[in-house]
């Protein structure tokens, strides 16, 4: 089976390390940059971009770029006026390791990182209006769920296409329009994009469920209950078996199985 | 004399009311974006692209983006992590209208419509990049500034090198690039927004002093004294004439005339 993991992380390492900037606002950023993670977005990337006919290559510094969003939205997350939280990854959050100033510049920093990487690309249009319209969506889903009140299903289900699913979309739509896909196809890659984040966050809400971490919380758990959230899950699975058999090689074989890791993950 | 301020302030209005974004969350980016300002940026812009032979309107995405970098700058700035001001272009300042966590979130939304904005402007890759390269600078001096406790003045001039002369550089460089210049006068423009940078930040310093807001800071007048501060300020504004001069057409005679009002101003 394919593993994009060493050439994400090779390549995250050097991306950001090629950039001269003062050593504490470098150093804050690498931190949260380079702490790990599955790095599932930048492995969407590239196994879209080999799914329609490209390769990882060439799709590598918009994987790099989807990480280092991430990576930013991750840092404002935990920052005491959002999320408040003072882990991440195992160690201490952004603004808990070098101060709360520091941690806000230091996921601007990424954000404006991950544009300034991607203007050395010349071109590519799609691939880059993908990620910026995933970015914008992605800090909408942030401001609804930081001020909306309603506990019902539109709500939760508005909040997670946007703050979690607007992200799964631009890996996968970047990586596909990277590698050359036209827009029948990508309307394809949209659909199993929606479908797969949609299970990740299901995912997300049974491992809250069983830490107890979801008491006070709008999950699908608290609203669906566990058993319809786990008949829900099954679904889209087979859903996304189903795209995903429409195309062949070794990168469809990769997401059929990043899928079913999705599906029964434990962490 | 040419006034480039209506075109950007429709511009402005138009291209951040064209986002579909939850309302809470484009209004806290509104409201800050569309606050008024001398928009010098954005003008420096337009007038470069004129200068070069280039048209306003093909530069207006490149103004506008300039504007929003520029306004997520100031709400991040103004945060109680930061400098912890309560008020900004004569209103409650971004946090204090909206809350912390929506501030950072206006910040985040407006940098992250700059490129999204800049992502329909198809090719133009060195006018981007001047952008963003202005924008990672920005932050990088803003980092410099949080953390640097030396008072000399090398430090001083890479902090508004970066912190303030990044966007000025941006401004015209990608101006100039968007009007279609040639290598030798992008260097020319670099060196008339270095200058012009420093030029506003001296006077931003005399104007801090005879509010007394400068006790405790360290300032060209804290380091330098009125009277050199002065003396440099004429002779910057020299300098400028001069490589102004080379050029010829209203857009020429727009920014000499900005020149000399940033040399004089008093707000």
């Amino acid at each position: 089976m394919k593993d994009y993991l060493p050439l994400v992380e090779t390549a995250l390492d050097r991306y950001s390390g090629d950039f001269d900037l003062p050593p504490l606002f470098l150093r804050s950023m690498r931190y949260s940059l380079l702490s790990g993670g599955k790095r599932i977005r930048a492995c969407l990337c590239l196994a879209c971009s080999e799914l329609v006919g490209g390769t990882a290559e060439e799709a590598l510094p918009f994987a790099a770029a989807l990480e280092m969003i991430h990576a930013y939205s991750l840092i404002h997350d935990d920052l005491p006026a959002m999320d408040d939280d003072d882990m991440r990854r195992g160690k201490p959050s952004n603004h808990r390791a070098f101060g709360e100033g520091n941690a806000i510049l230091a996921g601007d920093g990424l954000l404006t990182m991950a544009m300034r990487l991607l203007c050395d690309v010349p071109g590519q249009e799609e691939a880059k209006r993908s990620i910026f319209q995933g970015a914008l969506d992605m800090a909408a889903g942030q401001s609804l769920d930081l001020n909306v009140s309603a506990r019902d299903l539109g709500s939760l289900q508005r909040i997670h296409d946007l703050k979690t699913g607007a992200l799964f979309r631009a890996a996968c739509l970047s990586g596909a329009y990277r590698g050359g896909c036209d827009e029948t196809t990508a309307e394809r890659i949209r659909i199993f994009a929606d479908k797969l984040g949609l299970l990740f966050q299901m995912t997300d809400d049974l491992l809250d469920k069983e830490k107890d971490e979801a008491e006070d919380k709008l999950t699908y758990v608290t609203l669906l209950g566990v058993e319809q959230t786990q008949r829900e899950i099954d679904a889209l699975r087979g859903d996304i078996h189903s795209i995903l058999n429409e195309f062949s090689g070794e990168a469809a074989a990769y997401l059929t199985d990043l899928t079913d890791r999705i599906a029964v993950r434990r962490s």
